[in-house]
C-alpha cells in the first residue's frame, strides 16, 4: 500500500515538538581529568581568588617603592640586608613590601643590594583576585569544556565537576539495496553510508552512540529494532524508508508502535522525516539519501542535542558573497550546502542523492521560507561545519 | 647558580628546527568504523564509480522518453505493460529505458499507465559516475576524517584505511610551588593547570597524551622524569622551570642528559622556551606561566604535529576591525588573545600569569617581529581557536 505524507511541517514546529518532547537527562559528577568536551551541568562560580596571594610578577627583590624613589642608571643607590628580600616569580611578597625590583636593574655586592631604578607601589606585583574574583560566575551551565575552560577549572582546585550524561542515541540504516562494507558489490545495491555519517556525527555532538546496523525493508524487522533501540537509548535516529516508494514500512513500523507525531517536514532536502514517539521515547526516521539524512542531522538533530543538554554553542558563522544567483521555493526552508573561496560562497547543487555534496562543502546557507531569491554577489550567513 | 638565556632565535627558526626534529610516525591500517579524526597517510582514490548503476532518481516508471512526447495535463498519454516498468526511487534502470516518469504525473489503470507529462532522456536518471569518478582523487594525504569524509569513503567500499599513527606525547609540570587537586591549598602555592590545558590540547589535536603529573624543582626529578617520557612517548613536553629564577633545573637537566638546541625563543608571550634533544628523542620546556605554556602550545606544538602527521588544516581565520591601538615590539613576534564581539577584535592584556586570558579569548592574532603598530579599526585576520 503507497500511503502519502501528512500535512507537512514547517522546521520551526518540527523543532518545537522535539524540543517539548520530554527526554531524560541526568547529571553526574565526573573528575576534571575526564572533563573534556563534556557539558557543564550548573552555573559554575570562583570559589578561590585567583591568584589568592600577593606575588611577584618577576624576579628579583621585594622592596618599599619609596625607597627606591630617585635611583636611576646614573645615580643607583644601595639597599642593606634587612631593606630587601630575594623573591623569584610568583612567590608570595612579604607583607612589609610593596614592590619587586626586577633582577635586571640590581647587582648584589656581598649582602648589598645595588640598584639602578626606582619602582611604584604595585610594580611587578600581581594582586590578589586580579585574575579571578571569588564568587565572580566562571561559566554558565550548557557551557562545552575545552582545554583553556579546564585550565580556569583546575585553578580553582575543583577535583569534581557536574556534568550532564551523554544522551544514547541509537542507529540504524534500513534498505534492501543497502550493503555492509563486507558484502560484495552488485548492480542495484550500494554501500552504507548513513551509518557512518550519522554515527560519527552522534559522537562529534557530545553523545553517545549505538550502532545497530542495516536491515531490511520489513515491517516486522523495523519494529524489532526500533524496540531494541528504546530499550537501550534516549532517542533512537534510523534512516531510509520513509519516502512514497511502496517499500516504505518505517510509518507503519512507528504506528503499529506508538504514534507518528509528524510525517514530512517542509526543508529541502530532507522532506521525508518522520517524528514517532513509541513508549515514551524519540524515535526519528531521517531520510535515505546520505546528503538528506545529514543535512537533517545539522538542522533537526543538532539543535535537540543543544536543547537537551542546555548547550550554548559559539556560532561558526561567516559573511561571504554569494557566487550565483539562487532561487529558492516559498513555503520551503532550503539548506544549500556551500564551498568557500576567498570569502566567496559557492553552492553545490548536486542533488540530495549526491553523497559528495556534503564532503566538498565548508558550510551552508539557511534558506528561510519566505526568501525566494538571493541575488549573486549579496553577503550571507554561511554556518561553517 | 643563575644561567642567562643563550641567544633568543625567531619563532620562524624554532619552527624550522622542530620540523627538521626527525620523529619516527608510521601508519596503521584502521577499521573505517574506527576512523574519526584520524589522519589519512595516503592519498586515497575512488575504486568505484558512485553510483555504479543507472539510478532511478524519483520513485515512478522507467520509460523511453521520446514516446512520453506530447503528454501534457490536457493532453495525457496511455503506456501498455510491456511500456514501462515500475521504479523506486535508487532502483537500478532497466536497460532499455532513458528516463523515469515521476509517480506524481501518472495514474494505473489496470496493467496500463496513464501519464500526464512528457519526459527527455535522461530526466530523473542519476548517471554512472555521476557523484564520484572511478580513479578520481578522493582525498590527499593528511586529511582530517570527519563524518562526512568518512561518509565518502563508506560508498568505497572501503573496509581499512592507512592512517598515520597517533604521536604519543608524555607532559608533566614542575614547580614547588605547584599543587595537585587532591593538596590543601596553602600561601605560595598554586593548584596545578598546565597539566589540564595542555594534556587536553594535546588530545583535542589527533594525539595521545601520558600525563606524567607533578614534580619538584630538583635537577634529578626532572631528569628521571625525562627519562621516563622519551621511554614511552615520542615527544616529552614538561613546563615551568625555565625562566631566569634560581630554581630552573630544566636547562641543566636537558644538557646534562642531551643537548639544548633552543633556550629563549624572541615571542611574548612564551620567551623561556627549551628545546632539546635527549637520546633522539624531543624535549620541549614550555614557560609555566599558563597563557605563555598554551600560547607556545599554539604557535610552536601544533604546527610541530601538523608537520610530524602531513596534517593540511582548514583556516579557521575571522577577518575584523580591531578595537584599540596595538604597539608591539619590532624583533617580537607576539601573540595576541582576542575575543570577537560583533566582527570587531578586542585584545585581552591581561598578562602572561593571568589563567582567564585564554579562557576569555575566542581566537588570537599574530603580530609578525617586524610590526611595531597596528592602529584602531584596522582589519585584521584572527586565528580562531
Amino acid at each position: 500500500m503507497k500511503q502519502g505524507f501528512g500535512q507537512l511541517v514547517s522546521l520551526q514546529e518540527a523543532k518545537k515538538i522535539l524540543n517539548n518532547f520530554i527526554i531524560k537527562n541526568e547529571n553526574e559528577k565526573i573528575t576534571l581529568h575526564t572533563a573534556l568536551n563534556r557539558v557543564l551541568a550548573e552555573d559554575t562560580k570562583a570559589i578561590l581568588d585567583v591568584p589568592h596571594f600577593r606575588k611577584a610578577a618577576m624576579d628579583g627583590y621585594a622592596v618599599t617603592a619609596t625607597k627606591t624613589f630617585g635611583a636611576s642608571n646614573t645615580n643607583p643607590k644601595i639597599f642593606h640586608k634587612d631593606e630587601y628580600a630575594d623573591i623569584a616569580t610568583g612567590a608570595p611578597v612579604p607583607k612589609n613590601a610593596d614592590a619587586v625590583l626586577m633582577v635586571e636593574y640590581t647587582e648584589k655586592i656581598d649582602n648589598n643590594l645595588k640598584f639602578y631604578k626606582a619602582v611604584t607601589p604595585g610594580e611587578n606585583i600581581i594582586t590578589i583576585g586580579s585574575d579571578i574574583k571569588k564568587d565572580t560566575l566562571l561559566f554558565k551551565k550548557g557551557t562545552i569544556l575545552n582545554p583553556r575552560y579546564i585550565g580556569v577549572l583546575s585553578s580553582q582546585g575543583f577535583t569534581e565537576i557536574l556534568v550532564k550524561n551523554k544522551p544514547i542515541i541509537a542507529y540504524f540504516s534500513t534498505g534492501n539495496e543497502i550493503l555492509s562494507l563486507d558484502e560484495t558489490l552488485v548492480e542495484g545495491k550500494i554501500y552504507d553510508i548513513n551509518s557512518f555519517t550519522i554515527k560519527n556525527s552522534i559522537l562529534n555532538n557530545y553523545c553517545d552512540v549505538i550502532n545497530l546496523g542495516i536491515i531490511k525493508d520489513d515491517k516486522n524487522e523495523i519494529k524489532k529494532m526500533i524496540m531494541k533501540g528504546i530499550e537501550k537509548a534516549d532517542i533512537v535516529l534510523l534512516s531510509g524508508g520513509s519516502s512514497l516508494g511502496e517499500k516504505d514500512y518505517m510509518v507503519e513500523a512507528v504506528q503499529e508502535l506508538g504514534e507518528v507525531m509528524v510525517h514530512g517536514i517542509a526543508v529541502k532536502p530532507g522532506k521525508p522525516t518522520l517524528i514517532g514517539n513509541v513508549k515514551g521515547k524519540l524515535v526519528i526516521g531521517l531520510p535515505g539519501y546520505p546528503t538528506s539524512a545529514l543535512s537533517n542531522f545539522y538542522i533537526l538533530i543538532i539543535p535537540l542535542i543543544d536543547n537537551l543538554l542546555g548547550i550554548k554553542r559559539k556560532s561558526r558563522c561567516i559573511k561571504a558573497k554569494l557566487s550565483k544567483k539562487i532561487v529558492s521555493t516559498v513555503g520551503r526552508y532550503e539548506f544549500l550546502p556551500v564551498k568557500i573561496q576567498k570569502e566567496t560562497a559557492i553552492p553545490i547543487q548536486k542533488g540530495s542523492s549526491a553523497i559528495t555534496t556534503l564532503a566538498e562543502a565548508d558550510g551552508f546557507l539557511e534558506i528561510d521560507e519566505n526568501i525566494e531569491v538571493i541575488e549573486k554577489d549579496e553577503m550571507v550567513q554561511v554556518q561553517l561545519f
